[in-house]
């Protein structure tokens, strides 16, 4: 019987492994700059949570979602998305009454969604997101988009652009959803069944079809901004405002809806404008969505926040043709000549991790040549050699593979040595 | 409507995130050391992997995992453990053709087993495992517990001890199967049906039993110990022999078997012995096994490894009355008095992130005082304060939390100020 990996998953292979462990490392630090601390979430939910959050219409929720029951029969959904669950979290605590608001969160891990199958989109795929809840101050809004911004800077992406929209509150939705109506209902039969059931439940979901994107009526469909009440402009003036204050450029996107409905005012995605990405260009979604906390049963909290996937970010940086530095994988290696000598390394190989030194030997019973092979594949600094005479002689052959120089050092003296060499 | 967590998981709040972040940096720090490599699986596979590695009989399979069919009607297992992932991705990945060999290979992330509800025991809970694939070499079965006693050390655990057995290779094992048969089957009917089922499939699992665990028959029941043929107890000798170079002390039990099919040889568990420690003692638990990834289609190849529960590991270091230093959470803070010295803040904010200094301002539109009390509670290191003379005259007022001082720096130096005050 062979097993492979599920359809639409990965493994992530040591090759590649040490790149997600940079990008984590730098999502960290940009979060600690930013006071964002990390909330971890269950793998699954309740359903319904997801059901009513991100909506019974969306493509999520209809076709997509991991659904199971559990042993205790409850329907339990694996994660396809990260803020609901942290809003759930937020509600739950009582987050609510903590002294400093708005809440600062940050999350990192697994999402699935059931998609079809193509380049750049995994079932499982790893978001990074960030979560600010509890204020409705434009300024935040700038902030968590700088924030996302800082991480592809530090990553190092450079074509990058920033693409905004304003959803507006919802009487602004409700004026541009009657005018949706009046513009597509004469002609819904010429659009798919999804759309057709769409009309009614939530129209702004029709701009979001993927089948029907090239109908005329799609460009030319009333835009959202044009319903913006005067309030929902002046919050979304401010956003813009605050953008340039700290030099963030951004496009206006008047089409820009994101394909979750518990999205309102400011409403963005960070996209690769580099050559050689992919026909999916959007790297990182996101928007406020002041009505989420209580419609899970919390009180007001407005909140805004983004998802970004992990993947597409280690996609562009190749699509730009840059990438990270790997650090050479070994300070020591210690070559052993036979049994004895073999007691007197391993004992001296725990010595130097315990030192914090890097350091590995043989495992496989190998020959002299083959030991000093690996050595060469880890890129170790130096190399110990240990033979019969230097059991005898309580001394180690210190090779260092830099200058090819070798010293005789006495067993005492051999991890001051290297330390001293590593500074 | 109210959501909660899901039953038996738990969200990891800012308050305790911190925590798993250093131990994970920990974790990391000691596989680089040791030169293990990090490998991520998705979160769920083919059911039928588990079935065929965990085994059939074992409480994980016939009780524990979450089982559910796809999409595409594939039934699929949220992981109930790491090491079967990651020997079917060094099968499917052909990592027996790597030039270094054994493959040395960690992993982290959350693990998922329906179990009875009690204290300490969760139904997702994150692992830490490693895994070592290609040698056979009884050496290498003390660098991996070496490897875990590192990570308990650097977390500051003192009060544990490490538990040895030999499981033996196939014969011996077969002899012992025989040995249990004989002395069971006469008393069978006094077992639970669990037990009796076993009886023929898979007598070493009675040993496991949470049911029977008082039986007397359990105490006398004959010890693999006495079935061990002549190269299982030379490999023992061995591994013993390894640790004991190293300084790693061990006490025996014969009646570790452990709860998993796929082991032989060396088996092994880290408990705690920490006074204020609960029922469940075992903090890490692993061993060796040569035919798992042949049983998986692959070819031969010996590997050894172990998981660890973060949960379980934090647990222990509260019960031994200890703990994390936290950082302090703010280098600046920055309290703004009018709507102009707010922008003039909100741009000064981000570049003090730019330049990596950890700061935060307001956002809820509150009083000096207010904001003073928040620059307390993140423990900020200065506060700097702007109000419309300090907008009018490019200089901001940086107040020294540690000693009180204050000082009128200009906006062109602010930056360099705190820098060299940080340092």
């Amino acid at each position: 019987m062979n097993f492979k990996v599920p359809r639409g998953t990965q493994d992530i292979l040591p090759s590649e492994s040490w790149k997600w462990q940079q990008v984590e490392s730098i999502i960290r630090e940009v979060c600690d700059m930013y006071r964002y601390k990390e909330i971890r979430t269950p793998i699954f939910e309740q359903t319904e949570l997801f059901q009513r959050t991100v909506g019974d219409t969306t493509d999520i929720v209809t076709k997509e979602m991991y659904t199971f029951t559990d042993r205790g029969d409850r329907s339990m959904t694996l994660r396809p998305e990260g803020t609901a669950p942290v809003v759930r979290s937020f509600v739950e605590n009582k987050m609510f009454g903590y002294p400093d608001q708005p809440v600062k969160l940050y999350y990192q891990g697994p999402m699935f969604r059931y998609e079809r199958q193509q380049a750049g989109r995994y079932r499982q795929f790893v978001q990074f997101g960030v979560e600010a809840i509890g204020s409705a101050d434009p300024a935040i809004d700038a902030e968590v988009i700088s924030l996302a911004m800082e991480v592809y800077k530090r990553a190092g992406l450079t074509d990058i652009k920033l693409v905004l929209n304003s959803l507006g509150d919802s009487e602004s939705r409700n004026a541009h959803r009657e005018a949706l109506v009046t513009h597509f209902s004469p002609h819904i039969g010429e659009f798919c069944k999804d759309c057709q059931s769409r009309l009614e439940k939530n129209p702004l979901r029709i701009l979001d079809c993927k089948v029907d994107r090239e109908h005329p009526l799609m460009a030319s469909a009333p835009s959202l901004t044009d319903y913006l009440n005067e309030s929902s402009t002046a919050y979304f003036e401010q956003v813009k405002s605050y953008l340039e204050e700290i030099g963030i450029p951004y496009e206006l996107d008047p089409n820009l809806v994101r394909g979750l409905d518990y999205y309102n005012h400011t409403a963005f995605e960070i996209m690769s404008t580099s050559k050689g990405f992919g026909a999916i260009t959007t790297l990182c979604g996101g928007g406020r969505y002041n009505g989420l906390a209580e419609e899970i049963g919390g009180p007001s909290a407005p909140g805004i926040g983004y998802g970004m996937s992990i993947e597409r970010l280690l996609l562009a940086l190749e699509a730009e043709g840059k990438s990270f530095m790997q650090d050479p994988e070994l300070d020591v290696y210690i070559v052993t000549l036979e049994q004895a000598a073999r007691r007197k390394g391993f004992k001296l190989l725990n010595e130097l991790r315990k030192a914090g030194i890097r350091a590995d030997m043989d495992y496989m019973d190998r020959k002299m040549k083959a030991q000093m092979k690996s050595a060469d594949r880890f890129n170790a600094k130096s190399v110990i050699v240990i033979g019969e005479d230097e059991v005898n002689d309580q001394v180690v052959q210190l090779k260092n593979m830099g200058d090819g120089s070798q010293q005789k050092v006495s067993d005492a003296a051999i991890i001051e040595t290297i330390k001293e060499q590593l500074k």
